[in-house]
């Protein structure tokens, strides 16, 4: 019941990009299961996300996507509970926030989608594995199953790497649109396509997403609005990590900046968990195969805790087992979001898929 | 956000099997893809399905569902409309009365699903093909696709064999139940789980379904309730046909039957399509496989005009291309229903995979 718009763009038609802490009706999330993208067959990182959706079931809805092959394992691993929900959707991965649409609300209180072009972070040349149609995919299948409305957009691009304030703003990084430009476009026509397809009317472009993420410095791991006119940017204070200055040129960038409503923006800082590094047992647990981007012992995995996921009246919060900064990320976001639930959730396992909960996670905006 | 009831029936919980005609939110309706069990390479069963897809969306919401392999195609086969929705969801094929849920409604009209086992019409031994695990699934990934509550039966039933006059008449045939009996069970046992399974009190036993038909004398192809304490029964005037003798033994099981409240029945005939019988054409567009049934040229074809598909405001008709009675049923059925557009949909390549329009679809009643 759900039509593709073909003659128009959100923004001619008044849609916008709402704010992740405007009401939602659900949280999508996908799930892990591919043994050369996850160690252990994937069994680790499906338990924790098991506890994500136990974290965000209590204050909203969720949706399972899951493959037809493992349809029957994830369905016996959920619980059953009123405000949860599986169903068949095929992926060749299940980064929900990567692949599924950008929901768009106009003021009327309607609710439509964005569905970008995806090509699993780099096409044939970067990508990080191959193929990837079923992904390409999921955002139009889940706009049809909620009779959402739906563009498809004329640009390449990841859920991950976009971030609105609600008001007219977006906040992207040069490092994941630009250093990796799989559109093969000048900034001025990337910008131009986000401003379209986002109903938005100013970009800011941080420099670099935090060091040896594995999604070319997507912004959902580096810098977030928390309300209009507030962001918080990921953060730390050991010189020794290249974080220390990547972050500080993001913090002058941003300090300089002013939104689409011409504010000054309120920096919050959000400490980085120590630097991280995968284990012997880790790298061993993966499948190794062709056209898929593997990893060694001792390589660095780029983990941040702003890549939480935000819900109406909690946020789920990564932890990495991090002695200093589990706790205290969890006290910056207790702060920065004093009347919602602050709930940690164990993330080592998700992390090694490459992202995090915000990553497989996508808000659905009420609208009306 | 649907759950599954394990200690309570349907009967006990105060759920009823409504009538076809009661309101309805939507139709699922299946997508034919097998090449073993559709001639063509299914091409021509598909574009018949849209037909009926086409027939139905003006009238009432239709939900078509597609295994992966088949979702681009059938998306692009599939006209956008703003009644239609296409979602994933795999079945070993699209018989969606005989997989999908039975659903059911109380007094307070909330609205739950009965899910059947299913072993394709007969199992290992009288299977139709193997396996079917795919298909068994269906029901309940609709019922958790719509939120539906469901009731997991202990009984191995196909939608298309029964038919319900919503106030407490059940109406199936002993070909179907007892004599191709895949449950092993008693005439009583089997009644009693009807009962308690669509919240029923009277079960009137048909005799035999139509000659030749491929789902061992299914009730959807002989007789159908069309308003309690009305049954329109197929019919033939031919002796030479072998529905002549058994249409009248059906005929004297309705004429001497009360429904459950004391009622006795007014029959009308449907009068069905001369006999068919399958072309060299077509039984050689058919992949021959094993495990699956096959069929010769000359075999006869088992269609009816029962098979009719009943929505908000509309009747949806198959027609064989039979001079006399394609138009005679249309007639027919604009005198039982004079409220509903009837709309004649070209059906035989729907047939050739062993059903019809109405073993093709399942009625989502409205509840509240």
């Amino acid at each position: 019941m759900a039509k593709t718009i073909k003659d128009s763009t959100p923004k001619q038609d008044g849609f916008r990009f709402p704010g992740e802490w405007e009401r939602q009706t659900q949280c999508w999330i996908g799930w892990p299961f591919r043994t050369d993208v996850w160690p252990g067959g994937a069994k680790p990182a499906q338990k924790a996300i098991v506890e994500v959706v136990k974290a965000i079931a209590p204050y909203e809805a969720v949706t399972v996507c899951v493959p037809r092959e493992h349809y029957k394992a994830a369905r016996a691993a959920i619980p059953e509970h009123e405000n949860v929900r599986v169903v068949e959707l095929s992926c060749d991965d299940g980064w929900l926030r990567d692949i599924g649409p950008t929901f768009l609300v106009n003021d009327a209180g309607e609710v439509r989608g964005a569905d970008w072009q995806f090509q699993a972070w780099g096409g044939l040349e970067e990508g990080f594995y191959f193929p990837w149609d079923q992904d390409d995919l999921a955002a139009r299948k889940i706009c049809e199953l909620e009779n959402v409305d739906r563009y498809r957009a004329p640009l390449i691009l990841e859920g991950g790497a976009i971030f609105s304030d609600g008001e007219g703003t977006v906040l992207v990084t040069e490092s994941s649109e630009l250093v990796h430009n799989q559109n093969k476009m000048s900034k001025e026509e990337i910008e131009g396509y986000l401003l379209e397809y986002l109903g938005a009317e100013k970009v800011i472009w941080l420099k670099n997403g935090v060091a040896y993420d594995s999604v070319w410095g997507h912004v959902d791991l580096v810098c977030t609005f928390t309300a209009p006119g507030e962001v918080l940017l990921a953060w730390s204070d050991n010189p020794a990590d290249e974080n220390y200055e990547l972050m500080r040129e993001n913090y002058e960038i941003l300090a300089n900046a002013t939104d689409a409503r011409g504010r000054a923006l309120t920096i919050r800082k959000l400490y980085l968990p120590d630097p991280m590094y995968f284990t012997a047992e880790e790298i061993e647990a993966f499948d190794v195969v062709e056209d898929t981007t593997s990893f060694e012992v001792g390589d660095r995995i780029g983990g941040s805790y702003i890549n939480y996921f935000l819900g109406n009246g909690v946020v789920v919060v990564p932890q990495f087992g991090d002695e200093t900064y589990d706790e205290r990320a969890l006290e910056t976001l207790r702060e920065v979001f004093p009347d919602r639930a602050v709930v940690g959730v164990a993330s080592r396992a998700i992390l090694m898929g490459g992202g995090c909960i915000h990553c497989m996670t996508q808000q659905q905006p009420a609208g009306r």
